[in-house]
């Protein structure tokens, strides 16, 4: 079965907003097996809506209809579906009551506001109309079913559109979906995406079912592999053997086969299963990676703190880089680096330490050209240093920093 | 005159990515003045994509095409835009020139990997392209020109893309346009989005040339006036009266009216303008706050080190949090908070430390609700703390408690 988006708002053609529904939705789809060949944005415009809605009736089966069921003006999609698919609007008397409690329990809190009529708008449905209650705003969701495909009307808002997806529209659909899609994740780091896409080329050229899929992360490769099947063990059977070829040809470059896994949270929990504390010494990231640790839950274990040493003085005073280091070497050199990893662990007992020093630009990049960092890792005493040249500008050399911090961190602990 | 996003790739289908050039883009043309009423997303297929092209060339003078450029062989817009309008592929010296030299450079600093024959492929362009080299990519943007309409190729990678879109297309665009645009962001914090929208109600509801939008960020509020005319003089004459009002009721709740100034830039030129220095003392942020602020180029000047005090101990440690604090009141409190940003200047006579400690979920918040979050501002001896109650995930409060620290930080230093 296929499905195709059509996202509503102008706010989204003026780029006001980024599309996160769409994204979230494309996600859902591929979780049921829909194939979704196709995704749109229109405005709030009748006529172009209308002919959205009549192209995709000719080659979806499913139609995901997300925005426009406000009460403003603006807001037309029901009133647009519902005059393509030739269906008059009627009142509903259950979603009228559950317009009428939610506005009351809303102004209880907001005494400063008032019920405005455009409101009882949001009541009218197409004639026989699934009505899907949202719990979070006052448009309902709807489904309509033709013959020739099925629309699913959606509120914008992902605080309302996300809850009525999970618990009304995805059994809905779960129901209607005769084929199981099952899909691996592996997520590779230490390895650019040509290199890895190299070493599985054969595969690649004879894939069918299931298919494999490379794309290219900051600092790392996911591989995707997708199998079809009536059954969903008959689906694990056809990824199982792909997933062990895989595992075999790239080995410990592999960091996790779970979708939800981040880089940051393989590491997180490969410090824990080894008993180990972590520090951070940053230059030129200025704290975004002991951020991107500590965006990790429970990250409390291992990293107890971390230091910003963006000056040399606080290079010298926190961590106890020697002030020759700094005079003969640079802040951007390897002995830099290496002395930042050895003082983290020095000034905090920490098991393991992270240095980060380099030229992030747009100035400076005296000595070696901006894109330049070393990147440092002491643990237990050894410590190793890399020099990397990054592309880009200032944020992305900072972002593949903290990256390839995480992924020389990794490749460190596990040799050790 | 109209424009079209085309945004090209599987990963979009299938929601692996969400889509963040197709926002930029559209707003890029918005500023243009360009039309946009249809973005599209289509996959790594031939048959969909010559006929999005198609479709597209019927409707939109300019087309946009995001996505596909790359070496491997999924990437095939180029191949299509040609085959659509009739084009061959040539092979481009100054293109292969280009790649040869962006290769050596990548490859001197990876040796460990090697140049693959794939890249070659991007020197191929179709005939009387315009080509617009591509400084952090191999792959080129392409103009190709028609009658009909004029397709514009861009690679995906939005450190690629964007680079690329402000040097060579934006200007290429700028000079087709017979309309002027002009429109001022005026960029206020400390308020929230409804309170500052009831305080020019009045100006909106009037509105017609130039118009008023305003657009919630976190923390932060833009408002942004945009005037139409023939000429960029009459466009600016336009502007003027109704800035100068929202700069009237607004006053120090505006942080700037430069577009590309961001609240971190404009905090740490009010630092520099005031010749003072700053540290962090971060705990539930993790360093986020020193990275916001380190993405400034030259905040060296002002930011010299900063400390994640995410355990008891490195508060008492790094910046002589009591311990009787912690015990009584506990890391996240009012008084943690105090101590944290006032240690944080004793330690490294900086004359400003900003401090943040909160519960960013989904564990912890026994003794106050997941989302509470302490920040404090210690500035030449009189210290500020204000308390906060952010709704939303780990990362979306951390993001939150990071914009708000710098909110808090500029009231300290306008304050003094």
């Amino acid at each position: 079965m296929t499905a195709e988006l059509i996202c509503v708002g102008t706010e989204l053609l003026l780029g006001d907003i980024v599309n996160t529904n769409a994204a979230y939705l494309a996600r859902e789809c591929a979780k049921l097996g829909l194939s979704v060949y196709y995704q749109s944005v229109v405005g709030d415009n009748r006529r172009r809506l209308s002919s959205a809605i009549r192209t995709a009736r000719k080659r979806s089966d499913i139609i995901l209809l997300c925005g426009g069921l406000g009460p403003t003006q603006d807001d037309l999609t029901k009133e647009t579906a519902a005059k393509v698919l030739k269906r008059q609007l009627v009142e509903d008397a259950g979603t009228k009551e559950h317009i009428r409690k939610f506005m009351e329990q809303y102004l209880r809190w907001h005494p400063e506001e008032k019920m405005t009529e455009n409101n009882w708008k949001q009541a009218l449905v197409p004639e026989g109309a699934l009505i899907l209650e949202n719990e979070n705003g006052t448009a309902p969701g709807l489904i309509l079913e033709e013959e020739e495909s099925t629309l699913i009307l959606l509120p914008g808002p992902p605080g309302e559109m996300i809850p009525l997806f999970e618990k009304k529209v995805y059994p809905y659909l779960r129901e209607m979906q005769p084929e199981m899609i099952c899909s691996r994740t592996i997520k590779i780091c230490g390895m650019g995406e040509s290199q890895a896409e190299t070493k599985i080329s054969d595969l690649i050229k004879k894939q069918k079912n299931p298919t494999i899929a490379t794309y290219a992360k900051t600092g790392e490769v996911h591989i995707r592999i997708t199998a079809k099947a009536k059954e969903e063990e008959e689906a694990e059977e056809l990824l199982q053997p792909v997933a062990a070829e895989l595992e075999k040809r790239f080995g410990t470059y592999i960091y996790t086969e779970d979708e939800h896994v981040t880089l940051e949270t393989a590491v997180v929990e490969l410090l824990k299963e080894r008993g180990m504390t972590l520090t951070t010494v940053e230059s030129c990231t200025g704290g975004a990676l002991s951020a991107r640790i500590i965006d990790v839950p429970g990250a409390s274990q291992v990293l107890k703190q971390g230091f910003v040493t963006y000056s040399n003085k606080a290079k010298r005073n926190l961590v106890q880089v020697k002030k020759s280091t700094l005079k003969e070497y640079g802040a951007v050199s390897e002995k830099c680096a290496k002395e930042m990893a050895k003082g983290g662990c020095l000034v905090t007992g920490a098991d393991a330490a992270v240095s980060v020093t380099g030229f992030a630009g747009p100035e400076g990049g005296e000595e070696a050209p901006v894109g330049t960092v070393f990147i440092g890792c002491c643990l237990r005493g050894k410590t190793a240093v890399k020099e990397y040249h990054f592309n880009g500008n200032r944020s992305s050399v900072r972002e593949q920093a903290v990256a390839n911090a995480l992924v020389l961190l990794r490749e460190c602990i596990l040799k050790s």
